[in-house]
């Protein structure tokens, strides 16, 4: 068979970097274009020194002509940027957008959160969630989850869709840098970053709030409720998700843990680890792997559930590989592992 | 007036380090006796480059000879030691006890926790809270607060006290790893630590969870669950924790944040940071000062507040000395700064 | 073909760990026994949490009986006890120590440095030196060479070689902490770690100094003289090596270039960075390759030449699954990756 | 007396920061005016949140009505800014500049590292270098050295001026990150430093190596050969320099550390580790005390010496600080301390 020829837009970027660090590693995959916005021009050597096999390879503009004749396009783009350029790519083009353009199916949500106009919905690319994985199997057009609602909702689903705990739950979920992105801002310095744990978007302005109300929600004839917190903690990747919601009526730990042990018992991404393990981000790193622990905390009366993913990883780059191949119809894991990279 | 002499046992480690880099800058102490248990007899430059006044300083064993005859004794032992060694100093002698031995008021939580048997409960170390300072004047035996507690304690009695919030409350509160001594353990190194954040002690069974609820209820008709929830992350110093609760009725941003600003308008050590602005621990490194924000979450019905402290500062060391000012009639604030080190 | 049945001794530690961790994805291997000393009975899951395929394999202990069996073994043991293990492995066996028993071809400088008895001198695993890699093919041992050893040998070999430096070096490499091992000790705990460089075995007392002599004075007719100092910093991978030596008559920074670009033109795992572009550690963490960069001070009269390497992959693991390779007649590069993981 | 009323004029960066930090403890100063350029208008809480005694100060522009009428302004500039704003400022006004504007003699090689015009040359605000204590005081105009050349300087003055190397050295120092200032960088980023070494100006390309070069060859009657390699490690603050050069003639271990333990005899801030103990950055961090420790390494014939430093306190704002206690008369060790910030 051919390789599947796959092109890149925003190559420069976190998002674009760890999708070509996962496509290389693919077998059936061959690299077309790479485009940048002001970095077009220059190597990748010198914008991704890791991406070795790629050094030489020089950023063309993100216009449509070089994207045209490609197989797929991941788009990592800033948000906002994705729908113009989606909609010039022929249908039978495999679009997989990085960004959130195409998360949200509430436009007046999307709006409020980003800015400007609300570009349209796609099949939501978490296929962990119940029934998504068909609604990706060929399809043309795929929004990727952000980082923050992938472990937040595979934190709760499983308690949210069996109905023992209350449509009210709380997320702190501390994070690495590279969520934030590339671009040179002060506040993410390294000098302020090191030997730094802050907060910030608290109290439900983040914008990823909504998107985890959405795939809660979903799996409930209630509006779950969503008190989210992020915390900036010194680590280049990773989020540490704290999810906790009280439990309705009396569920012991090891009912919960049930719960959580039948719902993903067929899942290759997510890992629920033996009782009384609890998940650290390291485990992860690099990985396509979701790694999970839930208990009860009996005092209190809440479940508590703590998840580890890598936001570049399965968090963003693996996951857009894992719906690419879903959508091209390969084994859903092709290139992709569940193994970190550790210590 | 001649100066206070001071003895610290247990000067190897981190609290004890702690108190005696800020004692170092105490314009009314004299160090006296520096002790240690396996590091007796090695010079203290060894142990603790960072004091190089003392570098000279031979440790010596912690026997009740040695730390006879001095004004004030600092304990910084491991838990359950610091009764034995209490008991035989005299009334006169001030005794601050950095472990956790005298903080609990209820046997049989602290058996359940720590093991062996309840030593009894001294005068509590937090005089922010209501009523505690006027306790520690002139007291002779006092318990330094739990770092977790102080924070978590600090970052919630406003909205108890005020009977704003539900007395039930989630506290998930990300630390460096001085918290955790300065034993050898292989989950502590360096190569475990860094690029990675980690959960333990979930689900209530964290020693400081009963301090937190023995602090919140006395503020309070009620007994106030916690359900409490202690991440590592890789920094060295500083404890940021995020505190929420469902609010009791309607509740606005800047009422609760009034509430806030309120209650600590006159603590020296307290400073409720302007709205919209949100804590980082580096921003109170070395200091003795908490730094706090609070809002509301209306879509959630919560209330959100988030604190900063180091934890071997105001968080151990610190408090200790603050102890010290309060039990001597000294300014509370003597040898304490509310400047941080930063970046 | 059958797959290679690898066995693992010492799989719990850090370089065990990386060798399991590149087995994994290698097309060629099946894993067989995996060993541990008192963590024997443990499943490797509870010790190598981010080894998911294998989290439920339990360790056995380091006996002939529990190898005996295996196509190739790798010994990752405390130096001075591959020896003992390795004579009673039969000769048909690939063994792979990653210790340093059987680095050194004289006897008294092993002693010096490690103590005990010299086990012997077995080919060892640098196959990017002149002649190395024939006497590793086929070999049935061989002797991975030490992190700092790779990367201060591949950086200076060809300035050594082209005869443009005086004998006499001066390598200054600073280390992340895995190199130190997972044995717990106070001075590699997270605490003492972070926001801390930090200098030991100065002055030519690092075992490592007698293999760095040895490789490099085997590429000229002179004795190397070699200054080596190597630093603690605060990452968990990665060495960074700044070599540099007093030129030998005029040498432009061009020449300079030419003399490594032309040594490494034809090897797959050194990469010899475009002029001007300085090495990162992270650019190889986790791959097989070693960026270089050379040029010369004119002023000071001296070519410096500064290499990255992950001292856990091409450093150790990656080099050792090299080597088996090597041994076997597999491609050298089966299983390994030339692509780092960055950000 | 009345207080010494002191001005800061760039009082939103790392090293006005800095000096900020420091002054505060100082018991003769009064804090005046605060200037910034694109943060005037600001709040200080908003821009330097440790510093909470002045978090209500808004900074104001950097403009001479602004700086006139202080005893004291301390410039903490970019590079090329300070004559201008200099020579404005009346011969009474001790003005202390922590930019390099100043600190080379030699115009041309000012110009070639620094571009613009040579402003000029101030007293050099290194006092443990022979001569120039008196040089500073009473001073109305000097130059901080930069952190680099401090802790090189430092490093290798003993052994330069007993003639006991070659006037031939190598530096290879690692750095923390704020040295690089707090401009927005995409290089400097958190998840660009964490988990990395980088080497960058290899080659005798920084701007450091002049100044080094003029302090060292000012102690002999020969110019000394500098090469210079900086690299960039994974910690907010904080420089470690190994320094080597080979020996003049037999030298000992015994005989070097004799040399640098009597040359620094009387030095408050330079502390000389008893033998054996090697610095390291976390022990100076926040104090103005330099730790060095020297030895030979026989086999390379070679003298190494390690010296840590805080770039930003000794390195420039404790500095800075102490020039100011020369210029004024006061105690030189005024408002500074030698007890750093551990772990």
């Amino acid at each position: 068979m051919a390789r599947v020829r796959v092109a890149v837009a925003g190559a420069s970027g976190y998002a674009g970097g760890e999708v070509l660090r996962l496509l290389l590693s693919h077998p059936e995959v061959e690299i077309g274009a790479l485009t940048g916005a002001s970095n077009a021009g220059q190597p990748l050597g010198a914008l991704q020194p890791h991406l070795v096999p790629l050094a030489d390879r020089v950023l063309e503009p993100t216009t449509i002509e070089v994207l045209t004749g490609h197989d797929v396009v991941f788009l990592a783009l800033p948000h906002g940027q994705s729908g113009e350029v989606a909609a010039q790519l022929g249908d039978d083009t495999v679009v997989i957008d990085c960004g959130a353009d195409f998360r949200l199916r509430d436009a007046g949500e999307w709006e409020k959160f980003y800015g400007g106009e609300h570009a349209g919905t796609w099949p939501y690319g978490l296929p962990e969630l119940p029934g998504r994985r068909e609604e990706l199997r060929g399809a043309r057009r795929i929004a990727v989850p952000g980082c923050y609602p992938t472990i937040s909702t595979l934190s709760l689903a499983p308690a949210v869709a069996a109905g023992i705990i209350e449509p009210n739950v709380s997320v702190v979920a501390v994070s690495g840098t590279s969520g934030a992105g590339k671009a040179a801002k002060a506040h993410l310095l390294g000098s302020e970053i090191m030997g730094n744990a802050s907060a910030y978007g608290v109290g439900g302005g983040h914008r990823h709030t909504p998107e985890i109300t959405q795939n809660l929600s979903a799996l409930t004839d209630a509006t779950v409720a969503v008190s989210f917190t992020p915390l900036l903690v010194p680590m280049p990747r990773g989020i540490l998700a704290t999810c906790s919601a009280d439990l309705v009526g009396e569920v012991s730990a090891d009912q919960a843990y049930a719960v959580y042990a039948e719902a993903y018992a067929d899942e290759p991404f997510v890992h629920v680890l033996p009782q009384g393990q609890w998940p650290q981000t390291k485990s992860v790193t690099g990985s396509n792997t979701v790694q999970l622990q839930v208990t009860v905390d009996e005092t209190a009366g809440r479940l508590v559930a703590v998840g580890a993913v890598d936001n570049l990883a399965k968090g963003t780059g693996g996951a857009a590989v894992q719906c690419m191949n879903l959508a091209l119809g390969l084994d859903e894991g092709t290139g992709l592992t569940t193994i970190g990279l550790a210590p």
